[in-house]
């Protein structure tokens, strides 16, 4: 068993300088744990971000063998202490221990499959031009590859306390792109913070990484975290949580004189689309999959379908799913601060001209739980209520009736940037579809068919992102293999010496890598003259 | 002969409906042109964003031949108006007309290129994660593709009237990702911008493409200019020239309510490092190479040598070095203005404490010319006056001298991101350089081995670009094909029927590219179960 100290976590040694902590709380009993997290002062700040820069030096120059065996090592030192981690982080979010323990599977998968995608090397992308000397004007010889950007800042999110957590996919792809990581702790879960920054520095000493590569700061203070974010030596951030405080970060980045890269994931509405035929064909599954889709996790997904497009007079479908909603059980919010905004947004919706409560609306007395809720409005209001676009962070979602294709199209074009979003559809509608289809690409970054968007697959399609709000930067992805490319950047070599190229773009293709090499691509190697 | 009107050109129409009008000048003989190019009123600007909305929705459907054909036409239709093209761009910018002609072949060159490039369609970058069903829980079948981010803003820039002109590399990427695009003209040069615009309207005709992809604006107003970066539907901002406007873009795009990606290219001083025993093997060649590079284009570009690190005690190479500066022609400054900011940097220098000047200084009287002019300091100087760190936009370097090659990392350290950085080293120096580049590698997006770093070579391994404040966005490049990148953004699609999937996603892969399947790169097909 680790024993918790509630220090900050600093390039290899526990440090609280501070005399300002908080402790954290269980959402369930509303009982405070008795240890006390040390808000980080600004020269353990320095420190961190000093220790990643020496880091960097050497994490840069490693074998990606190197770092992917340290990735395995995190993973084996997470899966030991697997008990004490869903221990914790139960106490402290109230998630259920089955979908801890599937998170914590997801955890280490995340950073196995980032280990193995190393081996892959489709994270280099060489592309090489060779000269001529016969050319006139003289053609140079240019060789382009991805190198590693430096430390790199992350924001773990409530929701998710292991795979947006400690060392989630924000950490796990930085890492698989030798950058070292900061991470400012999630007030939600600081105890099962610090059980992943042991788990990290076990790792770090078993793999000989150097310590700075990882350090895990408490910072709640506003100060504190703008002197996070605008360390002139942090490269990148990543955030997953709320459009609110996603927004704030973006702003504050940007008022750096070097201004950075701000990745920020601050979810969505994901909106759903069903057919008429759709409904005939799997009405009962329908309402039953997006009921348990919306309730799980209480809602608190970012995938969450947050609106459900249906067609006017789909009277038994409504009836089925709110069924369907009545019969979850009622889970508990992350925290009590959760429940009051989650309340506030469901009065201001319930409030809404037009728009009527199915079922459910209220949250449930003395407790951090929340009714599951339906409402339910027409095309028309939606259209022309601004209020009714944002998110619900809970276990909620307003039904929307539509009458004809035309007016789909007109609810996407309305939408902000989002996520997901769904379509169901009967079969031989895909033609009928075509134009939501075409549509929707504008708005999101991934499209579901006949499924839910709760349940965000790792793997190396999957595009977790989409245009702003559901991000900061949409040409990226926070889950999947891609999301690596976050924290590197390209840079070009000409005319350099044989002796000094990197191995992947030598003339000699020893690894055997794809590569644009003259503008085609080749595993083959280039014939010197 | 085209005969100039002075309008802003909005998707296929001539347009002047605001009495504001400025006019150019000629920065040799200072005299003005009578024709009058009208600053475009809100009512245009939107109009031109709202046809480039309209003709998104046909580009991003076109097939890549029809995009390929229309670049092609694009090149076609500025050669047939080169002569005209050459006479007026030397009467606006003063620029030599055998550069012009060689810039108008670069700039049909990236035309052509792009359009090439689209028909190896490594820009699609297809990733595909087949389903399976057996699996528990159920496993998703995953595809992803990049896809068009819709209309884009360019701003050209001063110094490259047609290679950064409305039809430069931002227009040309732009154009190939499917993006329609609004060019905000460059106020040194007009008349050459309205003859660009001529050259695309015809070929717009003539290739049928919808005429929104390309609107042509006069803004010289700060409103004119925020209501352009702020409007809504502009998804990308492409820019090139300086810092101080660079940055501006980015300071206004950010306070959007929906931020959108800006790529500044802000120019940098592209150091140089020059070893002693280089010097010893070739020091009359370096001499001359760097004396032209850092007069070519009277300075004026955003890849000139600003500063050159030379051992201490090459008195000949500097002796050298100066007879080359002292017997370069005196070209032309693009403007009065520029003359102006420049004369008041170099002033600046000038006065710096321990800074000698060893040619130059001055402005030429009653022109727009400026010497060549050649500052020497010593390395502690450089470390520790800031100001020594700033660019000087016109034929200008700063010589610093060295001792041993500690302090040539301590300078590379403290210096701000760069597009490019030099090295000159003798034979058999490559272990000792192997610091030096190591550590460059950290500030730039391009190194160069014994050249200069002028002449940025248009191929698919090129890298222009750089950490800030070279670019805004170091992940990108503004010159080479992956410039392209910037204006496509990845979407994935989850269980899509077949015939929904766009056909560079479906089993068959009857393009024949090469896609990563199943986390392994191959050109078969997919085989259904």
């Amino acid at each position: 068993m680790i024993r918790l100290s509630g220090s900050n976590f600093i390039a290899g040694n526990t440090s609280n300088e501070s005399s300002i902590y908080y402790n954290s709380s269980n959402p369930i009993t509303q009982e405070q744990s008795d240890i006390r997290f040390f808000e980080a002062t600004k020269k353990e700040i320095n420190r961190s971000v000093s220790s990643a820069m020496d880091a960097f030096q050497v994490m840069k120059e490693l074998n990606d063998t190197f770092i992917t065996s340290f990735l395995q090592e995190v993973s084996n030192q997470i899966h030991k202490i697997e008990d004490q981690l869903i221990e914790k982080a139960h106490w402290e979010t109230g998630l259920p221990f089955q979908r801890l323990k599937n998170e914590r599977i997801r955890t280490c998968k995340q950073l196995e499959l980032f280990a193995e995608f190393l081996t892959k090397q489709y994270h280099i992308r060489t592309v090489i031009d060779t000269g001529d000397n016969t050319k006139k004007p003289f053609k140079p010889d240019i060789r382009k590859m991805l190198i590693p950007i430096g430390p790199v800042l992350v924001f773990p999110a409530s929701n998710f306390p292991f795979a947006f957590g400690v060392c989630g996919g924000d950490t796990a792809s930085a890492w698989a792109a030798k950058c070292p990581v900061i991470v400012k702790t999630h007030p939600l879960h600081p105890q099962t913070s610090e059980l992943f920054a042991h788990a990290v520095f076990r790792a770090v000493t078993k793999s000989d990484m150097p310590n700075g590569c990882f350090s895990m700061i408490h910072a709640r203070n506003l100060s504190s975290i703008k002197a996070l974010i605008t360390h002139p030596h942090i490269e990148a951030i990543g955030f997953t949580g709320s459009q609110f405080a996603g927004r704030n970060i973006f702003d504050i980045a940007n008022t750096r004189i070097r201004p950075i890269p701000v990745y920020a994931e601050m979810g969505s509405i994901n909106p759903v689309f069903i057919t008429k035929k759709a409904l005939k064909e799997k009405e009962e599954a329908i309402a039953k999959n997006l009921a348990d889709s919306i309730t799980l996790g209480v809602g608190q997904f970012c995938t969450k379908p947050g609106i459900i497009c249906v067609p006017k007079g789909c009277n038994t479908f409504i009836k089925k799913i709110t069924n369907q909603m009545q019969t979850q059980k009622h889970g508990v919010l992350l925290s009590k601060k959760t429940q009051l905004t989650l309340r506030k947004n469901v009065t201001k919706t319930a409030e809404t001209k037009h728009v009527s409560c199915i079922t459910g609306g209220h949250d449930i007395k003395e407790t951090t739980s929340f009714e599951p809720t339906l409402f339910i409005t027409d095309y028309q209001n939606y259209l022309h209520k601004k209020n009714l676009h944002s998110e619900h962070f809970g276990p909620v979602a307003l039904i929307i009736t539509y009458e004809r294709m035309d007016e789909l199209i007109k609810i996407i074009d309305g939408l902000d940037g989002q996520l997901t979003g769904t379509i169901y559809m009967g079969a031989g509608e895909d033609e009928k579809m075509k134009s939501v289809v075409s549509t929707l690409m504008q708005k999101v970054g991934r499209i579901i068919f006949n499924g839910v968007p709760t349940g965000v697959e790792v793997c190396y399609a999957m595009q977790h992102g989409g245009p702003y709000p559901a991000t900061t930067a949409a040409h990226t992805t926070s889950v999947g293999m891609d999301a690596i490319f976050r924290f590197l950047r390209p840079i070009a070599f000409q005319n350099m010496p044989v002796s000094l190229l990197p191995k992947v773009l030598q003339n000699k293709n020893s690894l055997q890598l794809l590569r644009v090499v003259n503008k085609e691509l080749t595993i083959n190697d280039i014939e010197s003259d």
